[in-house]
């Protein structure tokens, strides 16, 4: 499949993206030149990641007729210090609230994302150190 | 340096993630079982490319004290047919429009954050086929 984006230039640091119809405006904080009027573009990397692997664990909880309350997935990444500041390392925290909650179905979606599903994830592995944890409370 | 998001659960497919204090929604299309409230997430791995190397490209080429009326990075990518889905090739196509911009000028600020500057790239061209060009027009 093909997916296109389009960046524009706007003004300063900022560019709005075209993303499949929908508006994501990118900008550097002022202590990099810009005026902080988005995200700067390099923790999208990161939303990628949380919104690909969240949808493959609630598309297959939901085939696993599992209910939750809540569900969170925080992902945080660790750049390097020198150029290219690349992330390093990826840590994404699964966090489940709800009552009878069975982890071992939990666990078994989130694994079938990591190493099956998720295609970000796919992409980041080569080249990023990655961890994740799990997370139930009622 | 440490990036932290969060992407809360909302509903059918829905997403909402924070990042860096901007709201970004994620959503699946209709056909893939969302309302696309929202882009889709893997996309947002070609935003954050445009952006990264984008806003590289501006600062360079205003220490150059290079003007150009108009720039935008569009990025295509394509995916895998199997699981996982990921990114197999990426194309990114710099687009300068005004008068007198030197193209070996240009075509060195996209050289220097493609190999030195560009810390999503550095992650992407470790598993992706890494293309670009450069437009020029009046």
């Amino acid at each position: 499949m093909k997916h296109s984006i389009n960046a524009e230039y706007k003004s300063g640091m900022a560019f709005d993206i075209d993303v499949m119809g929908h508006n994501v405006r990118v900008d550097a904080s002022p202590e990099h030149g810009g005026t902080g009027s988005g995200p700067s573009p390099k923790p999208l990397m990161l939303a990628a990641l949380a919104g690909c692997t969240g949808m493959d664990v609630v598309s297959m909880l939901d085939k696993m007729n599992i209910k939750f309350d809540e569900f969170s997935v925080k992902v945080d990444g660790e750049t390097a210090e020198e150029h290219p500041k690349k992330y390093l390392r990826m840590n994404a925290a699964y966090r489940f609230k709800g009552k009878n909650i069975p982890h071992d179905k939990v666990e078994y979606a989130v694994k079938l994302s990591i190493e099956k599903y998720c295609g970000v994830m796919a992409v980041y592995k080569e080249s990023v150190e990655m961890s994740h944890s799990i997370e139930i409370t009622e």
